[in-house]
């Protein structure tokens, strides 16, 4: 399909091409148009319905719009943007420079303008700026024929008329009525009678990432925003909360691997930008692991009698810091998804100790017995006639490292989210650094006590 | 108002009870009733009008759903479960003993069982065994008034109907049409000329988070899933997909970390199956480790004559470390998310080769100022007679591994992915366990030829 398309595209068959392009889905127009030359865009654009090319339009990455913007007359931009819904508008208008934007604010109703304005001034991060501001309002008074005619007569300028929203004076929120309940009651029922009055809404300053949880845990298709003043002011779908939904999980997962988060799909991020958003932790790490370099110096010494003892040193470090990791990502994504908040941190140590206390032991005892019976009987890789001693330090390390680490990687995420930081920052790279210290300090002093060199 | 609902219930005012409960939104009962005692569950369900009733019961937990069906009489348990949609009792089935599956099969019509018995056979993480089978279907030659009134009919049954299908001989699906399509259209409309024959369908055994993925990808409400033959035999809604991305990326976030994957929450979770998932792991990379111990002890002697070589041990590894689990995990998430597959693997190498390469100059570069100014200006950490060589074997040596490291980390979760195996667990802790024994390797062998030891 995609090469067909391509290649009517540069035989300059339109005719054929609209055939085929108007049975598409516009994502996957523009997904294909994305493959094609930038100079034949323009073109293909002009060929599809007003209502397509507007969706297609919003489908494209942010330099295609930029690109097309810059080629359309005004009356063709405004034909594109009067089709838009206005949370599309807003996430598009983001990403322009000044003169794009202003070029296009131009093309729209003064009406319009301010409302476009009004969004644009949310937070980045807040309910307001994902939300749009079409939707169905109805009265309470209203029967249900009333609605559905109201409906008919606004429903095609609605993002959705799935679910509708019941206002009183002020533009206060009083209910939600969805169009299976009106399309299952009488036409003369009053909707005061049939609206759903426990509706879960949000606060335009609300954190976009809780309000996409809201979907998750209540399965709903739209929810209603208001002001401080519980006035309606707009409705945030279910396909922007799954957006939210999943660029936060890539984040997080971004963040746990010291990486810095940014928005765009893999290949649509240059080289220089990954390097930058890679580069500041690898550069923080490295440095900061001059204290474990600082501490192996101090016992340099103990280690040149005791050479032996630096054969574990990768295996302890390692070990404790997967203990730790796993126990900080899965407190970070319990977080994110709203399983465990601050006022959980006791029993989320009280669970953390007893799971670190199991792992703690089987992991000591594992390795006191794979020393013995593999390290020493088959590889023979420490001096048999100090090797119970060098066990016993070694099993004792793990035992009291993982133990530490566990604990650690459980509260640092917890101390984030109390202290508004972001918890996902204190995964696996960060514990990493702090417990390679703690297990070369726990290390060195058992090595120093049990075998007293 | 947890607390309200709970001491009504412990005072037994079941009057003032129902008039709070049935104002409230299922999701919430079902959080509080958690809360209350087991034994008074089964009188506080029974208060519950029918409808709301089944709908809480959706949203327990597992444990909570089999002590109540155990609790409930015959009737009451027909009456629950001839609420639920088909994908909600499929769900709970899964989760139940043989026993109470065969007592609730035996309250369900013969028909609904052999609908029941069919979605259970479906494959674990198929689309077939998430989909719900209450949809509304229409024929192309309908009028819009003709569907309207079909959704009258039987859309109380129905999980949505936002979307409706179009169906023609044998329940082959030839196009959807939205309810925005019917309302906003005249009633005599014929659906053939206003349904979009351009549908997003998935086969019933595709892997459900591919089938997830199309929802984030078209921005829809419900996908329609046929047979291999192209007959429609359910739906999947938004709220199962949301779930399945949520859930997918939780697994995915747990083997990075080198937890095995459960899909229960961090409460709910005991600390003997939170040990369980834990302890394989890390029992594995701690003695894969031997490993990285061996190199090691295979170079004790030369460490001997330099110990100041073992101070740097720990930043190399863990550099390297951070810079391998940087591309695996951005390489890994962009296979989740579909903006990545197997044929893009030159693409990705020469990409990460790209970025490799400048951080490694960048952090070689860093660490050699670094070494200088402060390592030895300020802390004289090591011998001032041999520091300029020693500085050139760590800075190269971090050239060389931070490269080879970000090249592995982004190879190996393509590799899987193409062996059909999880790219997951091709994350930190396994590339880090390789890249230590990297690391070690190309340290010890440019050590060697540059300081001649």
């Amino acid at each position: 399909m995609q090469e067909q398309i391509l290649s009517l595209i540069v035989d300059r068959k339109f005719q054929k091409l609209k055939q085929l392009l108007v049975e598409m889905n516009p994502t996957d127009i523009a997904l294909i148009l994305e493959e094609a030359e930038e100079k034949d865009l323009p073109v293909v654009f002009r060929i599809l319905p007003k209502e397509q090319a507007a969706e297609v339009f919003s489908y494209f990455e942010t330099d295609m719009q930029q690109f097309l913007i810059e080629k359309l007359s005004d009356t063709e931009l405004k034909e594109v943007f009067d089709e838009l819904f206005m949370d599309d508008t807003v996430d598009i208008l983001e990403e322009m420079p000044a003169n794009v934007t202003k070029r296009i604010l131009k093309q729209t109703t003064a009406e319009k303008r301010k409302m476009i304005n009004h969004l644009l001034a949310y937070p980045e991060d807040s309910a307001g700026s994902i939300m749009t501001t079409e939707y169905i309002d109805l009265k309470k008074t209203m029967t249900v024929d009333d609605a559905i005619d109201r409906i008919r007569q606004i429903g095609l300028q609605s993002e959705t008329i799935d679910t509708c929203y019941v206002i009183g004076a002020h533009r206060r929120l009083l209910g939600v009525v969805t169009i299976k309940d009106l399309l299952l009651n009488q036409k003369d029922t009053i909707l005061a009678d049939i609206m759903d009055e426990a509706v879960i809404s949000a606060n335009t300053l609300d954190d976009k990432e809780e309000v996409a949880n809201l979907f998750d845990k209540y399965d709903i298709m739209a929810l209603p925003v208001v002001d401080t003043e519980n006035r309606l002011v707009g409705i945030v779908t279910v396909d922007d909360a799954i957006d939210v939904l999943q660029e936060e999980a890539t984040e997080d997962i971004e963040k746990m691997a010291a990486i810095l988060p940014s928005d765009k799909s893999y290949f649509k991020t240059s080289v220089w930008t990954t390097f930058k958003s890679r580069i500041p932790w690898l550069l923080l790490l490295m440095i900061s692991a001059t204290f474990t370099g600082a501490i192996i110096t101090s016992f340099e010494e103990k280690l040149t009698v005791l050479p032996a003892l630096i054969t574990f040193i990768p295996m302890l470090m390692n070990t404790a810091g997967n203990g730790g990791s796993q126990s900080s990502v899965t407190v970070i994504r319990a977080l994110s998804l709203g399983d465990v908040e601050w006022r959980d941190i006791f029993r989320v140590v009280w669970k953390e100790t007893r799971v670190a206390i199991v792992c703690s032991i089987v992991l000591s005892v594992v390795n006191f017995i794979k020393m013995i019976l593999v390290d020493h009987m088959i590889f023979n890789t420490f001096d048999a006639g100090k090797y119970m001693a060098e066990i016993v330090v070694v099993s004792l390390t793990l035992f009291f490292t993982v133990f530490i680490a566990k604990i650690v990687g459980a509260i640092l995420p917890m101390l984030a989210k109390k202290c508004k930081l972001d918890p996902a920052v204190m995964a696996s790279p960060f514990i990493t650094t702090i417990v390679d210290a703690v297990a070369l300090i726990v290390y060195f002093n058992i090595a120093v006590s049990v075998l007293k060199i």
